[in-house]
């Protein structure tokens, strides 16, 4: 199967691994794992089939590569670390930019539809799903985790503990508008205000729930 | 296509029509839309490939008859109405046998696995997938909503916005179990005693935002 005309490797080897790359998401995220045709991946690409399979060895293996670029880009974006806050007073905007930045980052097509891929793939690609699980709201809730200890340090926030306290706030903002996507679709993706109430209310109910003085 | 066998028709054909139906739920669970294979089916309920078209028209048909009866079965056993609180010191449980009870009619391997295929299968079937949604998260919020606005106008709880209380409370207890089991699979799914302790977090949350004293 793995047969290579001669003078493709080389320079322009990395090349063509990213277009077919780039070719393979377009295909996946249209057909899912089942309807994707290697044959169509490998003509969009402008590569043989031969060189697909000589780069990726399987379908399945160009599945999981395509999925994991996509998720560490997401990575990348969510977790920045602002500075956290000090007092009171700057504890809820902080909260309120922390629920924003993550929904604006999470809530796009692209992630929607990896997600709802990952998910009708799950019992033939069970490692998958656990590693979008890991590194999306595990990830979050264990970074939220710490940024809740600390918080209780400076007496900010009153939370025996902050592993249930970071699970709460995640979904308070995450839960509604990541599952009408997952069943509405695009349609269903909040609009930028949307994104603010949401984050809005979910600040004020942890506050009332674990702020420090009754706000 | 629709050539049927002189004999198969009279009292015997509900009988083959929801034997085709038990087949088909379980090769879709197990296999997904585009991995159901119609002569499984057929062989697996008994009759012939020709029956399974002449009692359902065609894969999708008999897909969408499947997704709409396992809603139906759910639905009756989550709406259920139990008789609401009078007084505060009925609140504190009947909020938290509201969300035991949804958590353990919705969190079983068969629904979930049904969001899944039908969240998998979102761009091939939209409508499915809006079903889902309004018969699921949608029928929920709407139900609670309305328990709400008569606990606040016996002055139980504090709400001047019954639709966002109703959303709020709702996915308190449901976004982390039914997200962890999307991406988990039937290990990911609570334990009773998970379950008992999700309800509680959940009422604790909600009556420090909402409760009409500061409890």
């Amino acid at each position: 199967m793995v047969v290579e005309a001669k003078g493709e490797a080389g320079t322009s080897s990395e090349r063509k691994r990213q277009s077919v790359l780039a070719a393979a998401t377009e295909t996946f995220m249209q057909s899912g794992f089942l309807g994707a045709n290697m044959d169509e991946i490998a003509a969009a690409s402008g590569v043989s089939k031969q060189t697909v399979y000589k780069n990726f060895g399987s379908k399945e293996a160009l599945f999981i590569e395509v999925v994991t670029a996509m998720m560490s880009e997401a990575d990348l974006k969510v977790h920045t670390a602002p500075a956290e806050p000090d007092d009171t007073a700057e504890l809820e905007s902080y909260l309120f930019n922390y629920a924003y930045r993550q929904l604006s980052v999470a809530l796009t097509p692209t992630l929607m539809q990896l997600r709802r891929l990952v998910i009708g793939e799950l019992s033939r690609f069970p490692d998958l799903a656990r590693i979008l699980y890991e590194r999306g709201p595990q990830r979050a809730i264990t970074v939220l985790s710490g940024v809740f200890e600390r918080l209780e340090a400076k007496g900010l926030i009153e939370c025996p503990d902050a592993t249930l306290a970071a699970t709460t706030f995640n979904w308070l903002f995450m839960a509604e508008p990541v599952n009408r996507a997952m069943l509405l679709g695009d349609a269903g993706l909040p609009t930028d205000a949307k994104m603010r109430q949401i984050s809005g209310e979910a600040v004020r109910v942890f506050l009332k729930t674990y702020g420090a003085e009754d706000t």
